[in-house]
């Protein structure tokens, strides 16, 4: 089964755009767990466990898992087993290489790891984004507008095409020959994704980070950021959920956060 | 120590603006160790002992390892271990994420990993930069123009105050108040480094990949992206040296192409 028919069955399955983030942070896991033998891997299982209904993806962001060495590694792999096979499992690294190199991201992320979807940096242009086009059962979300506010300092500069972001967007749609690009837009600048679904039309998926502890607006991310059918759109919410809680019952707090970001994206669908 | 100077010391001591870049390619590396317990390992001992004379820094591409899983993991850490402690090691990640989840990339690879420098994509802008220049004995090389041909797709848009790569090293100079910035730039572009030198002035450290299998010019390498001294810059090989050799002698022909890069770029220094 290809990407997209995959995410359109869990999205009908669940009847959900919400993707959590399961961002494994040594700062903020519950105390309880933290010196746990497996206390992370608990963690994430109990975070799946009371969300795998509500969601149609679990975005994993490499970083936090990286940060803990080799174990970090092991709970990456042991976390990615652990999830339902028909929700979409997204790694997000923001890889970028030049064409040689970005060859064995794409074998580490698609093959090694297992995913359904990456996120790639658009930095060095086509040709460091071509491996990763090469799976084209997968999705690879380029980054065109990110949530930072720092986003401004390069992808806003203006160029006589248009804004960087909006030439990324442009090259979004030129490399989409086979269907396996997306693009990461964040919830935290929803004029800018208003024109990007614009130009992106009704068949490329965004993922849209920023709602939650961001502050993106969900009517907003919602109205601008799917498509014609109130689909096509992935929001992910990470620290807002999964760390709702600090307590032995951070599941069922997490499950709460979970149902009413659900239902807030739902009602403006 | 912080980073400049270390760099100072070691481009003094063994003479050499020679990066060697170790990067483990299961598809290129001797048929006699490819199958062996700790044949990486023992491939990557046997290239810096043949090498450490020579070179001012190694510089691990990190695709490499984590196409290999758990195992390259351990690999890349334990080739850090290998490396003297005099010489300079560059982990090439080119990490980059919001703020936040950048601290965490910044943590993996200065503090768990321990490693001199690394790269860094700037496409999010300042706060994904920010984390890592508060390492500042250590140094961050942002890529500017790297060394591939679709480099030119982004990094080339024209802007009102220059093209994309030139408002990126702008900011590298924005950025280094701390002296714990540097820039990658690509040999294969010559009058591209030329500019950027110009620009950075002569304290800031350029990466410069792309001499050796990429193509890049040596001599116009030196002339361009050294600074007055002749210094401040790292210029890298990796497949052109430690590939030289398949069979048993392979750290041998390494070695010898290593010798001759380094005299080669002596020669116009």
């Amino acid at each position: 089964m290809d990407f997209i028919e995959k995410l359109k069955k869990i999205i009908n399955k669940n009847d959900t755009l919400l993707c959590v983030g399961l961002d494994i942070d040594e700062e903020k896991i519950p105390k309880f767990l933290k010196n746990k033998k497996d206390g992370y891997l608990e963690f994430n299982k109990k975070i799946i466990d009371n969300t795998k209904d509500l969601v149609c993806a679990y975005k994993i962001n490499m970083a936090f898992y990286e940060s803990l060495g080799l174990d970090g590694y092991k709970l990456l792999s042991d976390t990615i087993d652990y999830i339902p096979d028909d929700i979409i499992i997204i790694l997000d690294g923001k890889r970028n290489d030049i064409g040689n190199t970005a060859k064995k991201y794409a074998k580490s992320l698609y093959e090694t790891l297992t995913c359904d979807a990456i996120t790639v940096n658009p930095y060095l242009g086509f040709d460091g984004i071509k491996p990763f086009l090469e799976y084209n059962d997968k999705c690879s979300f380029i980054l065109c507008r990110t949530s930072n506010p720092s986003a401004v300092d390069f992808q806003d500069l203006k160029t006589p095409d248009g804004l960087v972001y909006e030439i990324v967007a442009n090259k979004i749609i030129e490399w989409n020959k086979k269907a396996c690009c997306g693009a990461v837009v964040g919830a935290t600048y929803p004029e800018e994704l208003k024109d990007i679904r614009c130009n992106l039309g009704d068949n490329i998926p965004i993922l849209i980070p920023g709602v939650g502890k961001q502050g993106g607006d969900v009517e907003k991310t919602i109205k601008y950021g799917t498509n014609k059918d109130g689909s096509m759109a992935i929001i992910n919410s990470s620290r807002g959920i999964i760390y709702a809680g600090n307590d032995t019952d951070f599941a069922d707090s997490a499950r709460r956060k979970a149902k009413e970001l659900k239902d807030e994206i739902n009602k403006y669908r």
